[in-house]
């Protein structure tokens, strides 16, 4: 009898039977999604009249739910990669989110999110170390025309050591992502918190701005009925760029420099940015050189260059500033390229290439490789822990 | 030809035909939902294989939407009354938030809402005066045993006056809301710049706590399966407050004190809530009239005193804090009651009928009714507009 306990809790333990917990995703109270150990997760939705209902993985796979009797659509998923995962029901065809999920803004709307658990992991969890704020900020745009979003990380400490003075990194959000993005699926500021808990990095500020933009009296950029990667997408995308750009120089960063304690010069100045994020930060740091000197592209870097599977010329391309390598190594304190090694193959292929383009002209950087994950934010999460060290 | 001309601009600014504007609560780019002057709202959804779609304003009405050649679903409203109303559709039966819509955290899960213009009326709005900014904070409560978040709005020049110290109003969100309310729905931070610009309230600083909590090691209080008002509902309701309490006078009150400039006394205090945060908030200040003088409730109070029905008893109710009218006019220097004149009928009820026992027992107090409005933002952002003046 003891025997059967044993072998029953063994069971229990190892068959992944009752291991399953909801996600820390969920809305308070929600049971589903479930999530276990291995990355496996279990969704529900109540949809009774539905003829077919699947759970979207946005770009990764959709998956089809089995109804049971009483009108509820279940899946247990294969194991997912670690990390947070934007997802929705598709019902009958529609796109629903999944009420038991919080929202998360990605794909340009509110959507539901899961995160699975990495094991042996805990470099973004929320830990008993000091913690920074992230603060909301309004500031109106000369540029925009508009009043304008930022999100703002200060680190523990700014409020009582109050002479002192920090370095500030800008950090954006992807294409379809908003200010928010990095705080809530990035986790960027217990990231920080964390790293800086183990005197791993500088304490710095972090500036999230809103990274869309069209320039006041003119019609906002827009990449509606515009292939990905197409010219005319890439046209938008720089229109949107050269706005965001003059936003950023001529408005945030004097808005920044004055309400905050910054060390407000180029040698305390950073930026970097996912996907689109990426893209702007190629934009405007090589733009302003006077004003920038650490750039990191997490998955996203000069868009024709990656995107359109260019060779990069150093001659010519980025305002001809890697022409002179040493020149551009005494200037530039660290240039970040970043990819997840499961990216779809343009995105990896052309952020591998600009990689293999620079260490032929000579071009000091760092290129980083987040094994096993794709587009996804483990590997901007990834990309932040390992770049803000570096910082400064 | 030209008075043809002046015929068409007059139809056309008079007869709503083409007043329609994107609801300002849209995500980016999203053209609908539609809002026109009258405060009438045309939605759209794309459900081809659905035979039935509603609009569902919560608590107020479900509206038939039409189908559409294209399978597309449309609607446009009767006027609605100004303000934010949260919404989803019923697609079939299924609870569907518009992914036109941001979401907005209420009933327990991120929905839809849609902002009705009030003409006329800019209080809330962002307008061209000093910001103050929102900052989140995370603390790790001995009280629940887990990370808590709030949000604290900080007035214009907190950061540049640093020797300035500060009141502080604790102003809680409702049933089924979270901390993120009173800024995403409520816009107190718009309310308090446009009250400080013209000179009608004085600078403070408002605290936005989380309004859930469970005693550490004990089961979180629910409500599943609980009906509205019933006397499990309330007891669940009771030990939530009382962990919610716990937690703000042992780590909440503490940890604001010694990380922000506020003036940390009793007279330069004040907590205020709506409907289940007006309930927490007369449980907590009756409890410790040691540390607020003012006192807010809107659309809720005390629980049984309000859904309950019954009359107050001004010898043991509110631990007897009102038997003697003078010494509680001289302790709280403010009593504040408010309702929505078309609340349901037991909440304005209740409020009504506590509001005429108080002024039956003498206790001072002031009674506020916002015309026209039911249980919601609209309401409260009312409340909040003519309470802060009153304030310190």
């Amino acid at each position: 009898m003891k025997q059967l306990v044993l072998i029953c809790l063994f069971a229990t333990l190892c068959c992944g039977q009752e291991t399953f917990q909801p996600a820390s995703t969920n809305v308070w109270g929600a049971e589903y999604p479930k999530v276990d150990n291995s990355g496996k997760v279990q969704f529900r939705i109540k949809a009774p009249e539905a003829k077919t209902v699947q759970v979207n993985f946005w770009g990764y796979q959709k998956l089809d739910m089995t109804k049971q009797t009483d009108g509820v659509w279940t899946i247990t998923t294969p194991p997912q990669v670690p990390g947070f995962h934007y997802y929705t029901f598709l019902v009958d065809g529609i796109e629903v989110p999944d009420l038991n999920s919080h929202a998360f803004f990605g794909g340009g709307k509110d959507v539901s999110g899961v995160e699975i658990p990495e094991p042996g992991t805990n470099f973004y969890d929320v830990q008993n170390v000091p913690h920074g704020q992230v603060r909301e900020i309004w500031y109106h745009s000369k540029v925009t025309g508009t009043w304008r979003h930022a999100l703002i990380y200060q680190p523990p400490n700014y409020d009582t050591q109050i002479k002192g003075r920090y370095p500030v990194l800008y950090l954006q959000h992807g294409g379809g992502e908003d200010e928010t993005g990095w705080i809530r699926q990035g986790r960027a500021n217990f990231i920080l918190d964390n790293l800086l808990a183990s005197g791993k990095c500088k304490p710095m500020i972090i500036v999230m701005a809103y990274g869309y933009a069209g320039h006041a009296g003119k019609p906002e950029p827009s990449f509606a009925g515009k292939a990905f990667g197409s010219p005319e997408m890439m046209k938008a995308m720089q229109e949107l760029a050269s706005a965001f750009e003059d936003d950023m120089v001529q408005v945030l960063i004097p808005y920044v420099d004055s309400n905050f304690r910054t060390i407000a010069d180029r040698d305390h100045r950073a930026m970097a940015g996912l996907s689109m994020g990426g893209m702007e930060t190629f934009q405007v740091t090589f733009d302003h050189l006077d004003l920038f000197s650490y750039i990191g592209g997490f998955s996203g870097a000069a868009g024709p260059l990656v995107l359109g599977g260019r060779k990069l010329d150093v001659k010519t391309d980025l305002n001809g500033q890697l022409a002179d390598p040493a020149a551009f190594a005494k200037k530039v304190h660290l240039l970040w390229i970043g990819v997840g090694s499961e990216e779809p193959k343009g995105m990896h292929d052309g952020l591998v290439n600009l990689h293999k383009a620079l260490d032929e002209a000579h071009v000091q950087h760092v290129f980083y490789e987040s094994p096993g994950t794709s587009h996804e934010w483990q590997t901007w999460r990834r990309d932040l822990k390992e770049f803000a060290p570096k910082l400064f």
